[in-house]
Parts: structure tokens; C-alpha cells; sequence
């Protein structure tokens, strides 16, 4: 096999770390503000983010959701009604004390010590507190119930160490609220709603997800239950991709959710609260990517077909840019995936060839140059991103279909790449899960002999309070944590691997982001 | 003619601003959310909101924009760097100056002394300056010009008085920014954002907007020329309901936006800045509302079409909800305006009547009713907003079209009611503008006389510095502004009717909100 030039310098197997930022930056999805902790979000960047959320927001629609908007500042006072919620958030939270501005000393600008605020405002880390105040005004009768309600916003959590997409002071996301008459009804809604995000990670973002119970100390601050879906990253470690939260009546009681039921007397809502972030996109670079840059399912590809007539500055030019719109109109008059399927005819100035390998980079699910030869022949120089290399020649692996050919046949290459995206996420996913072992000094061995173990099944008693701690600890010892209890494990069959005593759940391991 | 009992307490006539806020709780839109100067939106303004961005957004990117997104938080020096910038936003601004929080002595949370920001950070309320660093990063040639970059964000400007919609510490916006290689190409980008504005607001919104220059003491700070689109509402006020700036090269100077030009030297770039707000959202209330409620364009309503079936929590109820699903069937597959038509079978238990005036509350364009003889008879009931009522019998004006005839045109209906509610705007708006002043004490007299005296067009010879200011002061007497010099105006012929000298341009006069 010939040698293949990749198009990024760094090599997935060799600096993952390394990899995963060249990725953020020759794709231009990203870049550091200058603000600590703050991203810029390029426009290819940001376009993938807009395709999710267009995905999941009609799947939270469709649910029974309607989107809403809080405010971005709490009132400490709201904070402090829940004591765990507080606890957990305390720490990293951004702190508005002033709201004006004038000169110092200096000539620079200070806060102004006479406009300084009563009551200092948090910018939200999530909205449970505020959006739990609104649901006590709008939740009287058993009748307002279910209240469900989502929210697309900015958060901000104070975060030491930061990494694009995955770990930023202030990210997107959606949280969604929704109160509920009684436990059942909210438990089986934290639930719908996993689902909702599994079938958006599988089928959207081709993710492979496996969705399950966090343990207790994985809980989110004020929940009764938290549930996550969990993705297995190219490196083997795991990213929490969503979770979904039963809250019980904890913030019903803080904030004062209080019904008339049906028999008459008063009670407390039961709620939940759910979200997704931009964290997902970087679940997308490390699922997907490959050594020439991002690869990305066609679903969530800002451009899912990119034309680049190979143009001379010349006056021929004309004629290779007719040739080429119609077939950018024959591609957007057609539907991928239930959509108008997205194609651009890329006629800045540039040589072809280099722009080709921008879009490579960027993941652009196919690429299409045409040449004045092409032209001639009546086809086109086709390009399908997860099929770049030609092994044999060392070469891109361009296919040459006729234009009509092309045109009939774009739409069903593009839903053929989004299965087989999913499928190569399943296999590397269920090949890197290891089973059956049911000592804990194999655990640790197999952590530690391997550069990429992959993620760990065990089984457990599911230990709770300071059992639970010492075993997390432990875990810590390997930089491990329990990732969730899998919705559709098989059955247990025999003991718990930290504590020796009859297991009840299976639970995976795994290094995590 | 016969007594018609309005949905609303408030009149327009008595008390506007009194109707405006019943508009918006009875509208369910939006309410006070306790944070100071925050608003909660509800899901029907936000479902307003949310068809507002589509469209505009649409609008935004056919013209060449892209989307990506910027810190919330800029830092004190970013702002330091343009004296008229900051000089216009100091005054209120959200400043956070640390970040965590921690029990104080009286076990309440305060902001931890520890944790203080070396140099505070401030809550957006325009990006600017921070967006102009990215630009100073990603622009180095000619070839990367125009850049044209858009944000759909939240920003903050401390308000001191608020009113929900027009004037909130917390909105929602879009904020569009772009770097050109010259005066010319920046200028007509101003003008084209203009346009977009204006076809947005009219043609979407039904505004009827005038778009113009603003005069130098209205510009936004730090701009070179400030452009409006100014919108009369119902008590003849002013909305200013978007602006586009051209920005000269301050804010390439203050940020370093610098290229390499044809000619191989080096050139500033020429930026231009534009938005528009969740402030058009009030604008669309007090021009379209009326006692009843909101009215709303079809373009823009969550829900275009309202079926509420009669249901009296008997069996029979099925085969009514069954003979409304055939017709919400029907006009969900059909096109209006160029979208799907939105339809909401509405089947939540409680009568009819009683959701029929919530949704003309609301301002649903049309709302079809469906009882037990409705069905027998295959016809239904059909109300429409901007026809409520039958001014002899003072009753509801309801249609009775069979069930077919209503699913055929319904869609016709609509597109007529988006025309319509253009129509009775631009009516108002060019029936309260008066022309052929020529005296400054005529103008004091017009605005003192009469409550809803509109607007005044005048001619003056464009004073500036202190010249203006004094006019502006003169003005404020009678809380009179300079809203925008048209764009369209007729030529001027004679003199300025503040100076005596020539005219050079027309102006209009308003009070505004």
C-alpha cells in the first residue's frame, strides 16, 4: 500500500490531545477569545451547532415542548433556597456586583463604588432556581400540568482548566423544565426525554450512545436521579453527551410549585430538567474525525455537498460555472433525510485543489471538482469523506459519475455515509467495551497495561454514601469514574467486584472528559 | 349599531400604555420576572420571537452573512479602545468582578473575596469591540473581505426605567457585523442591511416602517452614519425598530482590523454594525393590537390557525376531535406564504368559548370553531382576527364555510390578512404625518393641541455640533426627537424651519419610545 499524505500534522494515534485541537482550528470551527475561558464560535463551527439544534428542537417540539426565555441573572437569595444545588455551583459561578462603569484614578475604567448592587446577581449556571419561580406563578390547578417548557440560552460556569467545546466558561445549550403532577409521571418524563437525546445522538449525530443511571455521586446538585447518555471517544475514553434530571419535589419545595389536585387538596410538583450543549460538537470531532481532519454526518453538515469548479480566470470560466449550478440546482431541488438536501457552489477566488482540502478538513461529506476535462466528458470528480484514499494508489479516491449520474445519486451516497458513520461508532464502541471481569485488581490492570482500554462493564451491589466514596476514590486512583448504569444491560450473575457482596446492576468504567 | 363587550379592560383610546401591559399578560407574552429589569418571555412571545429569527435569519444569510458566536463577557481594556464607545455604554453596564461565591459571616452567600477578577469583565451590551479582535485575527488580506459575520445573542444594558419588550436590562437580539475593504463597499452594505430591515419589518411584520438617516446627536456611539427604520404605533409615538451603522474605521483602528490591499500595502477595514431586537416584538403589539388584544401577521403567529372543538367530556367527543383532525390534516399540508401553514388542534379539556377568547386574546390569526351542528351540518365556525366582530348584532363575526371550502381557503385568507394588517398600517402611519409646516412655533403648537398629534416631516439645513444641540434641546421640550431624515422624501423647497437658513433635507418629528 502506498504511502498517504494526511492533511492535518497531527496523528490521532500518537497526541489525541494534540489531534483534537488541529481538528478546532484547520476546520475553523473555533478559536480562543482572549477572554478566559471563553470560546469563539467560527461560523463552521456555529453551522454545525445550528443544524443540532434545528434536530433536537424539532424532537423536543414534537414531545409536547414550547420554548421559553429566563432571565441570564439570579438573585443570590434564589440560590441559597436549595442546598445542594447552591453546594455545587458556588464554586464557579460568575458574579455581577456593579452596574455602571467610571474613570479611576489611572484613567482607566472602574466599577462604580455608587452603583453597587444590593444584591449581587449570579449569570446563570443553569436555570432550575429562576425558571422554577415562573413554573410557581403559572402551576395552580392540576390542570396547568404538565408544564413543559425548554429554553435555548447562553451559561456560564467558572471552569479552571478549559478545552474547546468540552469544558468552557460560558457554553450553549437547551435545558429543558417540565413539572408534573406526580412521581410516576415525572420519572417516566426524565426518561422520554433520555430517549429523546439518545435517538438525537444515535440518529442525528451518528454518536453510538449508551444511556443509563449515573451513580449517586454523579447525581446533578438537587437531584433524586440523574440519567445520562454516554459516547465512546475515538481515544476510548467516554463524554457525558446529555443527561436528563428527576429533581423530585426538591425544587418544587425551594421554589413553591404548589397545585390544587384533582381531589382538591394542595400539592407539590414533581419536576425535571434536561440539557444538551455545545459540548456535543466536540463529541463529533473525537467520534467522527479522522487524520485528514473532521469527518461529519451528512445530518449535521452545514454544506452536505461542496462544488469546486476548478476555475482559471479565464474567460472559459463562465462555462464551467454553468455546467457546475446546474448541478447545485439539481442537488437543492432534492431531499436527504426528510430535508432540502444543503450544497455549495464554492465560486470564490482559489485554486481548486487547495480549497478541496479545506473542505476536507472542515468534514464536508462530499466534494465535488469539476475540471474542463470533466466538463468535456460530460461527468464530474467526486469525493466521499469517509472514503478519501484510494489505499492501492496512496491517492484521493475520486469517483467520476457522469453530472446526471451525480445528481441522481447524491442524496442516497449522503444517507448511505450517515448509516455508515453510526455503524463505525457501534463497532468501535461494543470492540472496546471489555466484560466479564470480576476481580478489581483486573480492573486496575487493565487500565493500566493498555494506552487505549476502552471502557470497563462490572457488576455491582450498588454501594451508596461512604462505601460508594471509598470505591470512587479508589477509582480515582486510575483517573476512573462509573459512568452510568446501561438502560439494557443483561442480567447480573453474581457479585459485586468492589465489595464481594451479590451484585444487582451492571455498571461501566471508563476515563471520561 | 349594537354594544361590542372587548376582551380587554383597558382601551387604547383611554390609556396606552395601560392597555399595552394587559396586551401582554392577557397575551400571555411575557411577565416581570422579579430579576430587576429582566423579563420572563413565555412561550407565546417567544414563539413570536422564534418565527421574528427565522425569517429575518433567512434574510441575513441570503444576503452572504454567517452566524458564529462571541463572548458574553468583554473585558474592561477591550472597551477602553474607542473613547465614544465607551462613553455611550458605561454608564450601564453589568460589571462581574468575581467569580465564586462563598458563606458570609451571616451563613448568606457573598461573592468570595479570593476570587476576585484581575480586571473585571463586562456583560455584553453590544460586541463590537469583541468581535473586532476576531476580525483583527481572521482578516490579513484582501481576499478575505467582506467579511460578513452575524451573532443572535442576549445582551445587557442596565435600564434604569423598563417596560417589558421595549425597554428591558436583558433582551434578545441579532447582531450583525462586517469588514469591507473601502468607504463605498461599507456604505452600501449599510444600506443594503437597511433594506433587509425594512423589507423584513414591512413585509413580515406589517410595520409599514420609514427608513432614514438618524442625525448626528442619535448615532450610535462611535458610528459614522446611523441608519433607522422608524415605526409609527397606534397612539402615533415612534418605534425606531432596527439600525444599521456604518462605523468608518474606529473600530478597525480600536481593534487592529488591518489588510493587505490590491496594491500589496496596507488598509484599514471599513466596518459596519446593525441589529435588531425582541424590542420589534412590542412594536407588533401597539401596531397591531386592539381592544380584544394582539393581532397578529400570519407570518409571524406560533399558530396561524386555532381549531377548538366543542367537547363536553362525552363519547361523542371522539368523532368530533375526528372530524377536526380531517381538517387540521387539510391545511397542515398546505403551503401559506411559502411555509407550511401552523395549525394547532387544540383539545386540552376546558369550553371552547372560554379558549376561543384567549386565543383572540393572543391574537391567532383565525380560529375555527367546531360544535356537535357544526358537524352534522359538515360546515365549521370561522373567526377572523382583524375581523372579530359584527358591528350590527355586536357579536362575533363568525363565517360557516363546510369543512371543505374552509381547508381550500383558509391559506388565501391568511396571505389576505398579512396584506390587510400592511394595509391599515401604512394607512395609519400616512394619515398621521403631517407636511407644510413652516414655522417652529406651529410645530410647538401641533404637538401641545392634540394627544395623538403623530408625526411632523419638516425641512432643515442639517445644523451640527452645537447648532444641533441646541434644536435637540428646543425639542425636548415638548419631548420631541429628530427620528430619521427618510430616505425617500420628496425634494426640499425653502428653509430650515429651525435655522431660517436653506433646507437641505426633510426631517421627521415624533415622540417615541
Amino acid at each position: 500500500m502506498a504511502q498517504i499524505r494526511h492533511a492535518l500534522t497531527a496523528r490521532r494515534a500518537d497526541d489525541f490531545a494534540a489531534w483534537y485541537q488541529e481538528v478546532i482550528s484547520a476546520a475553523e470551527m473555533a478559536e480562543e477569545s482572549g477572554v478566559r475561558g471563553c470560546m469563539v464560535i467560527r461560523p463552521w463551527g456555529y453551522g454545525i451547532w445550528e443544524r443540532m439544534q434545528r434536530l433536537l428542537d424539532d424532537r423536543i417540539k414534537a414531545t409536547g415542548h414550547s420554548n421559553a426565555y429566563f432571565p441570564i441573572f439570579i438573585p443570590l437569595s434564589n440560590f441559597e433556597r436549595e442546598a445542594e444545588h447552591v453546594e455545587g455551583f458556588a464554586k464557579e459561578m460568575a458574579v455581577v456586583t456593579h452596574h455602571r462603569l467610571i474613570a479611576g484614578k489611572d484613567g482607566g475604567l472602574i466599577p462604580d463604588p455608587e452603583a453597587k448592587l444590593e444584591e449581587p446577581l449570579v449569570v446563570r449556571p443553569t436555570s432550575e432556581t429562576i425558571i422554577g419561580d415562573a413554573m410557581a406563578r403559572w402551576v395552580q390547578s392540576w390542570r396547568d400540568l404538565p408544564l413543559k417548557l425548554n429554553q435555548w440560552a447562553n451559561v456560564v460556569r467558572w471552569e479552571m482548566r478549559t478545552r474547546m467545546f468540552l469544558r468552557t466558561s460560558e457554553f450553549l445549550w437547551q435545558e429543558g423544565h417540565t413539572a408534573h403532577a406526580d412521581e410516576t409521571e415525572a420519572k417516566e418524563h426524565t426518561l422520554t426525554m433520555l430517549e429523546v437525546y439518545r435517538a438525537f445522538a444515535d440518529e442525528d449525530l451518528a454518536l453510538a450512545v449508551i444511556p443509563g443511571e449515573k451513580p449517586e455521586n454523579e447525581r446533578f446538585p438537587g437531584a433524586v436521579e440523574t440519567w445520562s447518555i454516554e459516547a465512546m471517544m475515538q481515544d476510548g475514553k467516554a463524554l457525558q453527551a446529555g443527561t436528563s434530571h428527576y429533581l423530585g419535589t426538591n425544587f418544587a419545595k425551594a421554589s413553591g410549585i404548589k397545585f390544587q389536585n384533582r381531589e382538591g387538596s394542595e400539592s407539590l410538583a414533581h419536576t425535571t430538567s434536561w440539557g444538551v450543549s455545545t459540548r456535543m460538537v466536540g463529541g463529533v470531532i473525537m467520534t467522527h474525525g479522522d487524520d485528514d481532519g473532521l469527518r461529519l454526518p451528512p445530518k449535521i453538515a452545514p454544506q452536505q455537498v461542496v462544488i469546486l469548479p476548478m476555475l482559471r480566470e479565464r474567460p472559459e470560466d463562465q462555462d464551467l460555472i454553468d455546467y457546475c449550478e446546474t448541478l447545485r440546482t439539481t442537488l437543492a431541488a432534492q431531499q436527504v433525510m426528510g430535508e432540502p438536501l444543503r450544497v455549495l457552489l464554492d465560486t470564490r477566488p482559489g485554486k481548486a485543489a487547495q480549497k478541496r482540502w479545506d473542505y476536507v478538513r472542515k468534514g464536508a461529506p462530499i466534494i465535488v471538482e469539476v475540471g474542463g476535462r470533466d466538463m468535456e466528458n460530460g461527468v464530474v470528480s467526486m469525493l466521499r469523506r469517509d472514503r478519501l484514499w484510494d489505499e492501492e494508489t496512496g491517492k484521493p479516491a475520486f469517483q467520476t459519475p457522469t453530472r446526471e449520474v451525480a445528481g441522481q445519486t447524491i442524496p442516497d451516497v449522503l444517507a448511505d455515509m450517515q448509516n455508515a458513520l453510526l455503524t463505525q461508532a457501534q463497532e468501535h464502541r461494543d470492540a472496546n467495551i471489555t466484560r466479564g471481569v470480576t476481580e478489581f485488581a483486573d480492573v486496575e490492570k487493565h487500565f493500566t497495561a493498555s494506552r487505549y482500554p476502552g471502557w470497563m462493564e462490572v457488576q455491582w451491589s450498588k454501594p451508596t454514601g461512604e462505601a460508594l466514596e471509598k470505591i470512587v476514590e479508589r477509582l480515582k486512583e486510575h483517573k476512573l469514574t462509573i459512568r452510568n448504569v446501561p438502560l439494557d444491560a443483561i442480567p447480573v450473575d453474581g457479585t459485586c467486584i468492589f465489595t464481594g457482596e451479590p451484585a444487582v446492576e451492571r455498571v461501566l468504567l471508563a476515563k471520561a472528559y
